[in-house]
């Protein structure tokens, strides 16, 4: 993997740069959608190349494991022959799933009793699916996702919770840290083992302690990995204090290295933290929200069931790239949406994906020509309305 | 609309013809995907023309007067610009789901009393979405579909379920055909006040009894409309008893205007009425049946979630023609059948509705070249297996 910047913005510290895998290239600031058992939600492979023009997407370590099975995805030859998708992928190490999803389980479930057992060694959890009982560590963590074969894996981590005391968060932070020695002596001792090329990062920890971020991002930067990400955000805290702990840690992270922001966010985070030095993105937020119809634009965000689109046979968006926000009107995807029509799902999640990728590009060509900072303020200021 | 048998098979039946409309040409036999609620489920319309090449697809009078409404689709101007469909449509009547919906209400909601009365006026129903009460009548119904704007429009009748009392099936019979004249009359009255170009098609009742078939079939025949319907079939009866009752109204109905076959039904019967004269069907079976993981193939069915396509990476369909048997391996599918994603649906739904055109478009072509018989009796036997 190589990391080229064409361009970083005078008046922010916003990059334009290119990633280069050995599934092609991904133009920089980027988000990828998550298609976490392999597949996008609602969302057709070749969609998100010809239409929202995806460069990389998202698999979920946690999720793959249990469904399929790793053996079903080695069988088929690695993830992307199992999915049909031959551009780069990323796959997440799942330690945020292991932590959310049981807590999860507790809310829908209230007679489920989801085990989670963090140790030194590792971590003892049970399945969301049928509470089969399994141990992830650092070791085969990777050796998972040697086999899954993206361009792109993540360290083994303990995603903390918020809010959480200091101490936890440090006492955390130190494991993460131990772990990730043990993630890049075996993603080393691994290399070429499953013929894949693929890149390790590193996740940054430390809650909304400022001294704990600069720790863990000065510990995470001296590891020497190919890419650098910042985890644990998003997670619940203010987004000022998102906004602050990633600006200490890209202040730290060597400038030479993509940089990705784990679980971030809505559109006018994006911009900022783009402004910040973020080059890579993923959220569930554009398909999850598409889902409950809401639709973001550049003017705003539409809640498509408000009775005032009933008979606004205007385009979704106006402004939209995709093929969705040609062919179908307000009205007729309100109606879908009522009426809780798939396609509804089909055409939001479309025109959300449309909409985040087209941001990036457009944020891109705004650095590369100098102009970021001013279409920044803009753009958040109106992509925060709601229509 | 005009209608014009190019060839007929000289050892069956069968016909192939093409009906010109306002909205362009139907090469029959034809099978006609079901939009209920203006969406074939899961699948884009750009997907239905281009990929799945539907020349014709239905809406539901019943479904659309309760959502969106008609007042939604007359300031769209019409089903076909609300929905974004410029090619033919048909709409039902709505007849076979007052009756139908009943029922099922009934057993999901078992506190539920949803309302049904029969009068020789028309029916009061109540609504299976929020219990509201409607009355439709032959009269309203012809307005109801004259602004839904269809190609085609149905007759108001009532759908005699089974098993049926031969004294209800004929008094049922009867009403119907008074109701057909109803329908006629305001039909006429109606003409060109909408600003549509539509032909109504009637509909022959007469359950499983052979002699009441017959009195429908001269009763219709005689009405002189543009095309023909058989109702009231595949609702539970042996298929032997509707092949009889297919083919005793086929030998009646006027050979030179087009016979639409309502609600049937898996790819041998298809090919058997075909073999009997009928030109036109409908039925939700890919669609729904995709939803639930079955596949229809050249070489019979598949149920995806069978344990034995879990590694089994060949093309969904290696006959198929649709771009989801390139681009999926079973494997995958059964995966995303087995993950509840919606992406399974939406590639079953293509697959099927892309097979089942594809049928027609060779059924078609072996009448065009004298070899249908011989291949309409291999394909029925091949279809029928369970792979």
């Amino acid at each position: 993997m190589t990391f080229r910047i064409e361009h970083t913005d005078k008046e922010t510290k916003a990059r334009a740069g290119e990633i280069i895998t050995a599934h092609g290239k991904i133009q920089t600031p980027i988000f990828m959608p998550v298609g976490t058992r392999g597949t996008v939600k609602a969302v057709h492979q070749h969609e998100l190349k010809d239409d929202i023009r995806a460069q990389i997407i998202l698999g979920n370590t946690y999720h793959l494991y249990l469904k399929p099975g790793i053996e079903i995805i080695e069988k088929a030859g690695g993830l992307h022959k199992f999915i049909g998708w031959d551009r780069p992928m990323l796959t997440d190490s799942g330690g945020f799933q292991i932590f959310s999803l049981a807590d999860e389980r507790r809310k829908t479930q209230p007679g489920a009793k989801p085990m989670r057992k963090i140790s030194e060694e590792g971590v003892h959890f049970s399945s969301d699916i049928d509470g089969s009982t399994h141990f992830f560590t650092p070791e085969n963590v990777m050796d998972i996702q040697r086999s899954i074969g993206a361009d792109i894996i993540m360290a083994f981590d303990e995603c903390t919770p918020y809010p959480c005391e200091y101490d936890y968060a440090k006492k955390s932070m130190d494991m993460t840290h131990r772990w990730l020695k043990r993630c890049n002596s075996r993603f080393k001792e691994t290399e070429g083992k499953y013929g894949y090329e693929q890149s390790l990062f590193p996740i940054i920890q430390g809650s909304v302690y400022k001294d704990l971020r600069i720790q863990s991002a000065e510990f995470v930067a001296a590891q020497n990995c190919e890419g650098n990400a910042i985890g644990g955000l998003s997670v619940g805290e203010a987004p000022d204090d998102m906004f602050a702990m990633t600006e200490v840690v890209c202040n730290i992270l060597p400038k030479e290295k993509p940089r990705y922001l784990m679980g971030v966010g809505t559109p006018g985070q994006l911009l900022e933290c783009i402004a910040l030095g973020i080059d890579m993105f993923d959220c569930v937020m554009p398909t999850r929200n598409a889902r409950n119809g809401m639709l973001f634009t550049s003017q705003g965000t539409i809640a498509i069931s408000n009775a005032k689109y009933k008979d606004d046979f205007s385009p979704i968006d106006p402004d939209g790239t995709s093929f969705v926000d040609k062919q179908y009107s307000k009205a007729y995807l309100r109606h879908l949406n009522k009426a809780d029509e798939m396609l509804a799902s089909m055409i939001a999640s479309i025109h959300n994906l449309a909409f985040f990728l087209e941001l990036m590009r457009q944020a891109r060509e705004k650095i590369i020509d100098g102009t970021f900072r001013e279409w920044k303020d803009k753009m958040v200021k109106q992509t925060e309305q709601r229509l």
